[in-house]
């Protein structure tokens, strides 16, 4: 599908929800341009050179953080790695002035992680220059979330209609806030599977069907996303133990049989395995999972070319 | 004012105290050509391209080493950061070891912060690389003085005959001693503020004017330079507490109304607002604590690239 | 010596085992071309532009990360740094995805530091990617031996024939290992000297001869190489005190003077001054220790420049 658009409207990605379907497909369209950069022996285009992208990972991270600046290199920009650490940085006012200052030497782009939803936009509406989330707390993670559709509709064609059943820690995570604020515009249908303490209220109101099996989830389903069991983030757990979680929703071998024939296995990383995922499904032929590694690079590159007013040559 | 001189005398930035009024004012003049270069589309210029810049951080800083780093990739050199931690390299003797070790490399310029007075000096004694001082223990920060300089020539015009005032944490500050040795070499009238037991003995020998209120220090200033209260270095506070430091020596709206129209408001950063400044000032429209940072990013790239031996084209 | 070869076997660098001496030649050959690139005023090459190398340091360096790092930029390369801590990357089935993570992201070579013996192996044999072996465990550290050999190589005109007496804790390092492999491999004499807590067991095996005394080692030695006392590995001291290692196996002044005229002095850093050897030798006319760095960076592009697929113009 031709993006209807050749151009983002808004300076930020802060989100999937506001984007419309076409600024989506524009996304993923300029990204299969991009993916064939990283396959090359010299893995650089110049579109950013003499540009600053400041990346400020307030919130520990090191694939998402090596994702991005391994796509900043590949357009040439020149980049800048800001982690935060210690109190001074932590609370919301000081977020603004540490912006400012940052802003005050000029960069065209700050990549931001914070553990507080809103934090980004707090930036965006203060700063000229495109502020990309790259995670705010359990609000959006909004370039997971196309990087997952790129591998989708590079794999089965399309994202309308496809089943995409979503499995797990719902209730903490931002990638699944995302995942479905974007399939759903795209026309597919979600399923979302947890045993119940791990469901927030009302999410059926996202346009998505709620199940509490596994076996339901995979049932018809496409593309199976399991979700990591965020350990070091609940205060305790919310299901009796590990071993029971396993039992239940972890997605192994047997339980994947059941599925549709080509059914894609995605996980956002990192996995715990033996957690959600049996190691034979993390590393069988369903698992697109190192598929979607890769195509961060080329989605992120994409979100940073578009923003810095790059057009796609139709 | 035109530069007299078209060369630094050193190799290294060292301080304020062994400059001529001559070598500031190339500086300046420098740093407004390259102030330019942070505003263009492509903020780039190859002045310093195949060149080694190791910046050397032995104290914790943010904001001065994103400023160093954004100047030297703005002229295209190639950056090393070495952030030491650990007590290996914190004694003196061994600060000369890892100097030799990275001077082995070949680096072209050393950037240092350190906690000892004399740190740079000791590299740049040893060393045939250029050795700028970034911050050494309570003795200089030149190029944080130089950054003020441009801003307040910048906006009034010149240096010469200005009424400057700096206000607080005079004992502990390397801020404040660089900029003494800076304002007072270009004929600028310095005036120091603080509680008795935040000035130090025998500071009038530097040319300066002491005065024990704010309201004395307000008075004709066209600038006033707000220091921060160093919390995380006295061992316990000099003053009675904050809120009777702020209600004494703080800088609130009101008591700015006292001042000169049009004078100017500074303060190096990171601020402790409510402590030193108040919000609605550092905010307001006197406030040029931003043109500060900006400003920064400009002086180092004239430092950088002049000890490298460039030449300002007359 | 001309290279016999004009490329290297292998796709990686994991040890000086598995390389021919006409690989080695290659390699020291390679990098006398690298030296001279290091004394220019643009120290760059443009070899491996747009080609990413990811530095993986599981383990604390920083002397051989940054001459990585400047190896990578003399020849143009993207660089990023990936410094793991945490206890989700220190063990070994992680290792793995951590690994296959990073190559979903294409990078061309991974430098690899890690406290595990074989972690570099484990990598090799599953990515596409050059491993470089920066020092696994006690295993190898291949590129320290390298660039000891071109030291001895620049300054005495050949290996063959030299006798090398390598000193101190003879059990504990990675260094030695390889370069017995490498001395004699190329037909140096090496000689150990240590107290006998500090050689394994049957280490003549490997073509050594093994003494009990410095002054010994010291007898006829064209070189002397002196090894860091690793006190932070050992649990606890293999011998009585650091100053009866030094009265016994330290490196003095007095007794450097009973080794031939010409010997020179060698260390693999960072050195503990007044343990193993005393500060007037390390500073001395007979050290090369500073050398030792300088090689290091030009060693370490020829590694890299062959890995990408170099030639050395006959």
């Amino acid at each position: 599908m031709r993006a209807q658009t050749s151009a983002l409207r808004s300076k930020d990605l802060l989100g999937i929800e506001p984007l419309t379907p076409e600024e989506i497909t524009l996304i993923l369209d300029t990204a299969e341009g991009f993916k064939e950069v990283s396959e090359r022996p010299v893995k650089k285009v110049p579109a950013l050179r003499g540009q600053l992208v400041i990346n400020l990972f307030m919130e520990a991270s090191t694939r998402t953080r090596v994702s991005f600046e391994i796509a900043e290199k590949r357009l040439s920009a020149d980049t800048l790695n800001f982690a935060a650490s210690g109190s001074s940085v932590e609370k919301g006012e000081t977020l603004i002035d540490t912006a400012a200052n940052l802003m005050a030497m000029h960069p065209d782009m700050i990549v931001i992680r914070h553990k507080y939803p809103g934090a980004p936009r707090m930036l965006a509406d203060r700063l000229p220059a495109s502020i990309i989330n790259a995670g705010d707390g359990s609000h959006e993670h909004p370039t997971q979330a196309l990087l997952d559709a790129f591998t989708i509709r590079e794999r089965l064609g399309r994202l309308s209609g496809v089943n995409v059943s979503i499995v797990g820690d719902i209730a903490h995570s931002r990638v699944v806030r995302s995942n479905i604020h974007l399939l759903t515009k795209m026309k597919a249908n979600v399923t979302l599977a947890a045993p119940p303490t791990l469901i927030p209220a009302q999410v059926e109101e996202m346009g998505v069907r709620v199940v509490h099996s596994l076996d339901e989830a995979l049932e018809g389903a496409d593309v199976v996303m399991m979700l990591r069991i965020q350990l070091e983030r609940q205060g305790k757990l919310s299901f009796p133990s590990l071993r029971e979680y396993y039992n239940t929703f972890g997605l192994t071998g047997e339980r994947l049989a059941r599925a549709r024939e080509g059914v894609l296995v995605m996980h956002p990383g990192p996995m715990n395995r033996g957690v959600e995922i049996a190691s034979d499904v993390a590393d069988g032929p369903a698992s697109v999972i190192l598929e979607q590694v890769t195509n961060g690079v080329a989605v992120r590159m994409a979100v940073l070319y578009l923003l810095a007013g790059g057009h796609l040559a139709e």
